[in-house]
């Protein structure tokens, strides 16, 4: 079988001694495709078999090893194309994927992207160019009453999109079931009383018995679209998502548990990968990450890149809203929106609650936000 | 609400220098449930936070710090679980989660963990003592035929779990819905021809809308049960398939992707936690994982490590079967039993083709395992 869908090109660092680059390198290719002694693997599997496109030294202690994989690799399914991009190298020591090209049309087949993107976001909030808010509803162990009633005043004080914090899946304390109407319903009230567009997006993160459910209630309710977390829920449930919900349903991106693999700088996978093009590819409408400057470690440079990631043309998909997050206040606004651009999602969570009144801290953020 | 389901004990090191290690690991232990400001946090909300029970400095760079949290924050859910075992910290450099302990009422509700285990496994394998043999079906671009010829003969020979690649999915030179049920029937026909018990394993790695199509095609095909990849299929999806499948029905999960929390030494999960209690707690009879001497890195110690996760009582669960794999030959047999043990499923793949012919490779892989 010829491959017709292209090629999908993958670059990875390998740390350590140079010397053993070119093997690594071919090996690696092996490893993320045939898994099989390259001199036994029949003829008629050549097409389907990972080469080293280039090689490059960059250091006493690193090479660039550039990978090209036939696109029919993935099977037009997520789950696959990250088994061959990451899957077992993943378990190598001193291999980072810091690059990714997708052909247009195995995007177009892993699902098409996000659905809505930086456009479709500010239709939906009637929001066509001022930076965006987010916020979330925290801590767990608070009743749905509690929630619904936050998330009222976060809503009265105009905050575009109300999340749910992804610490809220099905506890006893504020059961999925019980909470999402609730709160659905207090953002609808706020949103009629001001004529607002604020939106609800409870946190998706089921079993696989209750995505549907969950869905449709979710949906029902009124939820404004998901949180999702591709870590813990699986990468496909983002696209799954897009695919059956309506088409103003925002989707959104928690690094909870995935981000792991961008904290070590020798291994992993580039932060501006993961939460930019990948992302993307999953179907993500805007991706949640944690900004410098917070509670978190990534520098300018990579939240440069993050950005970039999202912004960038990529594989013909929408871009995604960069949201960053984790630890931000309203007092950083201006900076934030100098560093981001205004095509940003702005995330303050905890810090929303210090001082008082949560819907007055809302309209201070809301203010800062349309100052600029 | 109170809380009655125990406590989850989770212990993680803390890499850096131990002057910080207190406030470090209180704001861990914040981070993971509330992840919302102490001070501002509602009475109400008390019983839902995690809270650092010990703290103990290792060394100059090397703290160790024990968070107990609440077993309703998982809500009955692997995804949420893992949300607060190790969701937003595996974003934190020098945090490694090396330590877990569940109540066993948590894993119950968390699905009861392997259905089978080892001594099911035996049972139906009918392979009472002796070490356990697997291997996979590879390279990705043969076709189904190829596929089912290559089955037959390691089935022929003795191999007890033919499983797919995990780089098998659906892709257009064997699609799954052609691969599956020509192999199935060629590892029947061999058994019927041996009175041998081979079992042949699809992988299954499937976008959220083909998970119950392709469950069904496969079942009724015959597969014995399924090649899981828990990091790109999600985590969950182990479980599901331990409650929908018939009780004989074995699930082994592959290490692709999610094994790469496990290679940086001073974040993401040991492996002895992740590949040991965590897949089980997921439901995996038996779990891959790259053996020492092999084209990966753990060390011997490592191993030892992840067998004794497998094997060792943890909350209540049955134990499953280490399965080390990643570049094992025959040769290698008795040294690897020895260091094993006889509970072990040993996995050879692509050394399997060495030589000639699969069958009388899969041959004398049977009798170094019978000779023991």
């Amino acid at each position: 079988m010829s491959t017709t869908l292209g090629t999908v090109r993958a670059r990875y660092e390998l740390w350590g001694n140079p010397a053993s680059a070119r093997a690594r390198a071919e090996a690696l290719a092996v490893e993320q495709s045939h898994e099989f002694p390259p001199e036994l693997a029949p003829a008629a599997a050549a097409p389907s078999r990972g080469v080293v496109a280039d090689l490059e030294v960059r250091g006493p202690e690193l090479a660039a090893a550039t990978v090209d994989y036939p696109a029919e690799l993935a099977g037009g399914e997520i789950g696959q194309f990250l088994v061959f991009l990451f899957g077992n190298c993943a378990l190598l020591p001193g291999v980072r994927l810091v690059g990714l090209e997708v052909p247009d049309a195995l995007a177009t087949a892993l699902g098409g992207g996000p659905k809505l993107g930086v456009a479709g976001l500010r239709r939906v909030l009637h929001a066509p160019t001022r930076p965006l808010l987010a916020t979330a509803l925290k801590p767990v162990g608070l009743g749905p009453a509690d929630f619904a009633e936050l998330a009222y005043r976060l809503a009265l004080g105009g905050v575009d999109v109300i999340k749910d914090d992804q610490g809220l899946g099905n506890q006893p304390w504020a059961p999925f079931a019980e909470r999402v109407p609730l709160v659905a319903e207090a953002v609808a009230r706020a949103n009629r009383e001001t004529g607002g567009r604020s939106l609800y997006l409870p946190s998706f993160n089921p079993p696989v018995d209750e995505i549907e459910p969950r869905l449709r209630l979710a949906l029902d309710a009124g939820a404004g679209g998901f949180l999702v977390v591709p870590g813990t829920g699986g990468p496909d449930l983002v696209r799954y998502l897009a695919a059956h919900t309506p088409d103003d349903a925002v989707l959104l991106s928690h690094p909870a548990f995935l981000g792991g693999f961008t904290v070590s700088p020798t291994s992993g996978i580039a932060p501006e990968i993961l939460f930019g093009p990948i992302q993307r590819l999953l179907g993500a409408d805007a991706v949640i990450f944690p900004s410098y400057g917070g509670r978190f470690t990534f520098s300018e440079e990579q939240c440069r890149g993050i950005a970039a990631g999202c912004h960038e043309p990529f594989a013909g998909l929408a871009p995604a809203l960069p949201t960053p997050g984790g630890g931000m206040t309203v007092e950083r606004v201006p900076e934030l929106v100098e560093f981001y651009g205004r095509d940003v999602l702005l995330l303050i969570g905890g810090a929303l609650h210090r001082g008082g009144d949560p819907r007055r801290a809302a309209e201070r953020f809301r203010a800062a936000a349309e100052a600029l």
